[in-house]
């Protein structure tokens, strides 16, 4: 059996996940749980990540390496791991961890920093996806271009040679669902079903963003006036609000899309709808499984790391 | 003592107020209640229109008209009045009124129908807006220019002589509302106090709506963001995210302006932020009072019914 020589650990706000490594990063295992930033005070994350690695844990050496990207760092986290400001170089995320407390001897957390930017480009944080970032340079050495990581709070990234040059934050994922729930569409669409009805839904609500950002509070609206006034159900109006605002975050960062695809950074049904934005405005784009760039990322800053 | 000859009514969603009126529609008494659309049924409008009016109610001729404009005209309202579709001359709305249940013999109340729009310029709805329409047409005969009605739900109205050309309806006030309390915002802005610091973010979050009204998503994000490297209080937040949403909104609507000043309906606090907005933008306007033109409204809507 294989033995196990560090341990990489995505710690996010609502989940964790962990996997041993062998010395030539072949995983060993895996574990995720449930205990994310959100649930925990600062001093019970050792117990948290000995729960995590159960049994895993037994026969580890002394002083064994976890690398720890994600909300760990934040300043309500296990201990923060202060921005790295952007422009930087990737590679320096390895090098500026966090060393957190951890009463048993077997293992050495580093936490790895988030990036920040300042200045005239705007104000703008990330925590977790500057480790996708590197993840993703290491699978594609010298890629320069533009990143799109969609979710909650979606990330558009200009990469250039293993150097982040800046980013933006559009907060997508989560208008979609406090409009969902606490706006006045929630009347229009309780349901999130799959299928032909949402489809048509999606595909009026991304012609809308596409073509008017700069009214997305309006067309917003309009998800309300096609429930009273055409009797749309609540797949349609569900599907319009996605396609809306995915649209519109497409539309806006039109103007940073090169000639080089868009690297799309997520789960699949998310980076399709992406995808599918990208390709009605006229663009291209390519779809990197999340899970595998954050373990690359992992694996880099390991390799990259002062100790 | 001046006898009530008839009554007006504005029935909203969360309050309701009344006005006695003289034949030539001098005001005898007002009347203000917290029982609106929201929190009644159908049966109950007549027995709370009673309550609402009191001791006014006493001594009233029977077949006393009472005219009706708001939320009271929706499907789930007192008696639905079915919309009138735009572009329309706003004078139809007296014509259209629905005439709803009241046992009371003394009262005979008419709705007010609402507008809805339809076909390429894209679906929407109001109730109550065209009444404050109707009396600014009243009050300005020939009046042809764009009125802006800021709240909850904002609408933006093209109007000439008399007549409603269309309309869009921004979510700004319900979208302020939604992540001030469930978003990750609500983390940088509990308060909502005036003064200096409330100021100061108002006047970026303008300058960064009017600029990129495009990018809103992405500058709601920025808050957050400043609120973390910039150590940005919960008023200058606050500010900010009220100043951005007014100013994308403004910017959304900067085509639909011409040589006319837009006329500003509302509260005096929402209007004066949205004629600084316009301001900054480079345009004019002129803020009118929301009672004021409600009240003329229904006073044109009585003159112009069929009985």
């Amino acid at each position: 059996m294989t033995e196990t020589s560090w341990i990489a650990v995505d710690w996010g706000t609502s989940n964790v996940r962990a996997w041993g490594l062998s010395a030539d990063n072949k995983q060993v295992f895996s574990a995720t749980g449930a205990r994310g930033m959100g649930t925990l005070g600062p001093a019970e994350y050792p117990a948290a990540l000995l729960e995590l690695l159960g049994d895993h844990a037994e026969g580890l050496g002394e002083g064994t390496p976890v690398i720890v990207c994600g909300m760990a760092g934040a300043r309500q986290g296990w201990r923060e791991a202060p921005y790295l400001e952007v422009p930087a170089a990737l590679a320096d995320i390895a090098r500026t961890a966090a060393r957190p407390d951890m009463a048993d001897a077997r293992l050495a957390p580093r936490i790895l920093p988030g990036l920040c930017q300042r200045g005239a480009a705007g104000e703008n944080v990330m925590r977790g996806e500057e480790t996708q970032l590197f993840g993703l340079s290491a699978l594609k050495p010298g890629f320069s271009g533009v990143v799109c990581v969609p979710g909650t709070h979606s990330k558009w990234v200009r990469l250039a040679e293993g150097r982040c040059l800046g980013f933006e934050t559009a907060m997508t994922g989560e208008l979609y669902e406090v409009l969902r729930h606490h706006s006045i569409l929630r009347h229009s669409l309780p349901g999130d079903l799959e299928g032909p009805e949402r489809e048509q839904g999606v595909s009026a609500g991304m012609d809308a963003g596409l073509g008017a950002p700069e009214r997305l509070t309006s067309l917003l609206f309009r998800t309300r006036a096609a429930s009273l006034l055409s009797d749309r159900g609540p797949d349609w109006c569900g599907g319009y609000l996605s396609g809306l605002l995915v649209g519109a975050e497409v539309a806006a960062y039109r103007s940073w899309r090169g000639t080089v695809p868009v690297v799309l950074i997520g789960s699949e049904r998310l980076c399709r709808l992406y995808a599918a934005a990208i390709i009605r405005d006229g663009g291209e784009s390519e779809i990197v499984d999340a899970t595998e760039v954050t373990l690359s990322g992992l694996i880099a800053a390991r390799e990259h790391g002062n100790d």
